[in-house]
């Protein structure tokens, strides 16, 4: 585990984990909690929040009424959790998989390369 | 803020949103970075994982090689890093959202209706 | 069956349909096309098919490389081969199934009400 | 063209592309409707679809209530009805892409070594 992302630092993740181990089994939800099924609702999830910006113009997207940012903030927590749910289900450490992706990111997209394109790496 | 989301507990997702605020600036790619165009790029990040489990049976989606666990890791990471980063440009605070969506969730699906059903909660 | 929908008109969809359940049988894949499956490949193709356009402005997403435009045509019709085959393990017409949404859409949205806005019918 | 796809076969879908082109036009709705948008709009029709079979068993997918299918009956149709939509923005002939689709699956899916199998052809 990196400097980054010592133990203090994923209380957070640690707390949600068991809350959401709590509720599943509260429930007896772990049947349905496969990886397979975690990654679909995951999906689906992040579709339903791709939902409230899907006719927006960009502009338009970065400027939302409060009820609209009420429901937005809804959907980005219920990716947040399945995302947590999925990954506590697969044993991967959200933290060190997420430091040890920027900087396959960032040897991917060198600076000097990718400054000011969109271009995916493989066309750079 | 909730007593479980201080600001010690919250460490690890901030050091992950200033790496990437950081490798945008970098690459001058804020340009690209709208709310709309995040929530595009994690939707797909998710149907990337998902492609992994696509034809596996859920007993098959709990057991696989190194290699594609390996992958299946970076597609878990890059949806949390693509989440981070639309919480950022919305100003949402993930871990407060989603401690606030677990008590929404829990008052949607009561123990006693919900247990052992997979039934949408407009359904119980 | 209505009459946009007569049996000339589908010999397209059933023509691609034979061929799908060919092409599965030769493979031994029906084992692996359930619903559920299917709806996930279709979903995973949907995305594939979103990722070219997801850090394009709307004008850009209407003036590509020749190249570009090759691989959209190639998700484009991956979507439709899957839909084709998901339809036809749920028993569902496609011709029909879209005459009558066009029919549901257009008492969603009536022209009065809908003009000139991108609401969803629940905020008209 | 294809013998497989001649002016006849494709009634169905100029139909249908000729009556979203009126409804879009009645509702001035061309002005939201760029690939982009459209692939989206597609993208979540296919989420939504998906949402239906997430926690069913493959048995389970294959046997639902009468309620249920009419649903996903129209979300099949919605994904229809985007495909046809982009693909008319496009410009995509969508029976010779999906034509052409499945000669480019059949090289990339030999009979021998696919036979059986649910790899990617990048791992077969």
């Amino acid at each position: 585990m990196s400097a980054e992302s010592t133990k203090e630092d994923q209380g957070l993740i640690e707390v949600l984990r068991d809350k959401l181990r709590q509720f599943a089994a509260d429930r007896d939800w772990d049947q349905f909690h496969s990886p397979k099924n975690l990654a679909m609702a995951l999906s689906v999830e992040a579709a339903e929040l791709l939902e409230h910006f899907q006719w927006l113009s960009d502009a338009d997207s970065a400027a939302m009424s409060a009820e609209k940012r009420r429901k937005i903030r809804e959907e980005v927590a219920d990716v947040f959790l399945y995302l947590i749910r999925l990954a506590d289900k697969l044993d991967i450490d959200l933290g060190s998989a997420a430091t040890d992706k920027i900087k396959i990111n960032a040897a991917k997209y060198p600076i000097e390369t990718a400054h000011g394109s969109s271009k995916k790496y493989t066309d750079l």
